[in-house]
């Protein structure tokens, strides 16, 4: 039996598994990679303490944090949660494991665009991850879908690669920094298209295509890429918990402000919750108070 | 006339520096010190990222991050903030300012005994910072004031430098990490005294000794002591706004789940306000919070 299990490995599970450690808890880490999103952004510069660092290497950093306090982790994919008399079962891929406490910091998955040939050309041609996948695309001609800060930092993570880069924006605007924008605007192979919608995608053993529509024309066109990212936003990965804690209208877990949900042992931090800013930093202080949240819940109880 | 003025360089001002920076606002830190509270910490193993790492060598990180972001910033004393006309004037020691924002992350003061003798020995054998005044008292006997983890911070530092180290506790037990709790039974230079009040402090030039009473025997007794360091907790800083902005029972400010305060216009993060756990990583992440509400409010008036 665990003090508490967490669950995802990005800087909110992180910094949580970092405090609960620290007060001597019995903790275990489970997740299916460690990083979360942060381990997919190129360069960060707005997490306190790190002038500029690489997603990756941030990412790096914070593992060996946790393995240096001597977190127990897992990486393996959480099935379901249910409550038994106050005991959480957590059932993953492997085993049936039990805790007194969860702590639900499980971050977001990428969003689809449900058009045609999508689910075809995923992984040939079509990506969630620029800064995995960008190198695959060197000298090649690339399309970025979105118009927020993922979309931008896509972008300018494919023009390292690539010959060309489309941003296609449904907005007439864009949702980012104005840094980001900036860098986006100087680039000379960021090539943006504004009020477009993505119809469908096409080719043969790989993406060869996309078809659009200008929404101020309705005029039907085609662009011939080799690669597309997709950067139109989340879904709050909460499927495992979904039947035991509230959810707000975007799908996000409701928290109050110490980190508690709807069912009681059960804390959240991070992407996954209704917290507005998804940000590193404020992920990593949300573990911490998720994480002394549920310290005080156990120390009712023991 | 400044977008915003930050009030506070502690780890919430400059992370709330950072982000208004990157989103090119014209942005003013005003500040007595850098670091705040987290550049008086002895060792700091809890902000995801440094695995161990001193307070000061924390905060000149994030000094350095501050600094190559551009950040203007001036050390002074903020005597009031007055509202005219949704614009917010500053009165500093030296000048008056304007700005259409407040972030206040002013963070807290430590609080005082009000005992006989303690106002006259401050600064002759009276610290409230251990990790700065520490090695003055090299072989000496000195005593910590306090039973949370600022209290065991201090008695373990001060064990580096002085011979012999007592902490008094008002409380049977002591309110801090197991970790700390642990390192400070091990020491064989540390004393705890437990269910003692500290009643007064004596000497001539320098501070002598102190007197205190027995809780369970109301015994009174005296030790001979050469240093003496309270870390009985802290009082937030919030005489500059506090006809503005409404304060809980603790004297914090008040902030909603997007750091607004009950002033449209002025935020607030970090120690100052009424998040329960005064941590380095959350008032960072806060600092970001109020940053980004800053931010929305900026962009709903230009």
């Amino acid at each position: 039996m665990y003090d508490s299990i967490i669950i995802g490995g990005g800087p909110a599970g992180m910094s949580a598994a970092i405090y609960l450690g620290r007060k001597k808890m019995k903790v275990l880490l489970l997740t299916l990679d460690f990083g979360g999103q942060a381990a997919k952004s190129s360069e960060v510069e707005n997490y306190l303490g790190f002038k500029k660092i690489s997603g990756p290497d941030l990412s790096a950093k914070f593992q060996e944090h946790i393995e240096a306090i001597g977190i127990e982790s897992k990486t393996t994919v959480v099935k379901v949660v249910s409550k038994k008399e106050n005991i959480f079962e957590v059932k993953t891929a492997e085993e049936t494991l039990e805790a007194e406490s969860i702590i639900t910091a499980s971050g977001k998955t990428p969003r689809s665009l449900n058009i045609p040939g999508e689910k075809e050309f995923l992984g040939k041609g079509i990506s969630f991850c620029a800064i995995c996948d960008g190198p695959l695309f060197s000298a090649k001609t690339v399309v970025v879908i979105g118009g927020g800060n993922s979309a931008l930092d896509a972008a300018l993570e494919l023009e390292k690669y690539a010959a060309k880069v489309y941003i296609l924006n449904l907005n007439p605007d864009f949702q980012g920094d104005e840094i980001r924008k900036d860098r986006v605007k100087k680039s000379s192979k960021i090539e943006v298209f504004s009020e477009v919608q993505t119809t469908g995608v096409y080719g043969e053993a790989v993406l060869k295509g996309l078809k659009y529509k200008n929404l101020k024309t309705n005029e039907e066109k085609e662009i011939k890429i080799d690669g597309m990212f997709i950067e139109i936003g989340w879904q709050p990965a909460t499927d495992f918990v979904k039947d035991l804690v509230e959810l707000n209208d975007l799908g996000e877990i409701k928290i109050d402000r110490e980190n508690q949900t709807s069912c009681p042992g059960i804390f959240a931090a991070g992407d996954v919750t209704d917290i507005r800013d998804k940000q590193i930093i404020i992920a990593a202080g949300e573990g911490a108070k998720a994480a002394l949240a549920a310290w005080r819940y156990l120390m009712t109880r023991h």
